[in-house]
């Protein structure tokens, strides 16, 4: 798979808002899928798991199986590979000095 | 617009690899329309001004108008949004780590 192909699939992954939520859901740590399913109540089963193939396919969630379960764990690679790909190391700082930015007027206009 | 609906835009821009070409062309420095153009033949001028649309209204470019020249800037914030939300500050070391390690593994494999 070229990587224009991969990154398709990580765009199209998370072009979603529940695959989002799902990400969100994974951030601090790994999950089982039962206990996703209780985070995410307004989904059913069914539902939950056709995203976690999507994102398990685009590579951004990888499962580790512990006899029944079903461990969900976020990897940060592909998200990581944007990053690198539109701001790189030495852009980075003053990107960060921007959203600091960005939130301070945010926070004094709010 | 909630965060949710900007960030539809902004994956729903990044979906299409001629638009991520176009950002790839604004990395290092801001361009013209009109260099664009000739950065990017295989495309005609229409089509390369519907795709700066998306990118204008993803808040994933900035353009200023300098007299009857259209100057396109990379805005990294959207993608820096992105990096704050699924990796962080602190994690930012160790995801920094693994990408080198990667990379590594791969050239020594290639």
């Amino acid at each position: 798979m070229s990587n224009d192909d991969s990154d398709d699939l990580v765009f199209k992954a998370l072009a979603n808002r529940t695959r989002r939520q799902i990400l969100d859901q994974l951030r601090n740590a790994p999950q089982t899928t039962g206990t996703l399913c209780d985070m995410l109540p307004e989904l059913d089963r069914c539902t939950i798991m056709q995203h976690l193939r999507v994102l398990e396919e685009a590579g951004l969630i990888v499962v580790e199986r512990r006899g029944r379960e079903r461990w969900n764990h976020l990897d940060a690679l592909p998200i990581h590979g944007l990053h690198e790909r539109w701001i790189g190391p030495f852009a980075a700082y003053a990107v960060n000095m921007l959203a600091s930015l960005k939130r301070e007027v945010e926070q004094e206009r709010g």
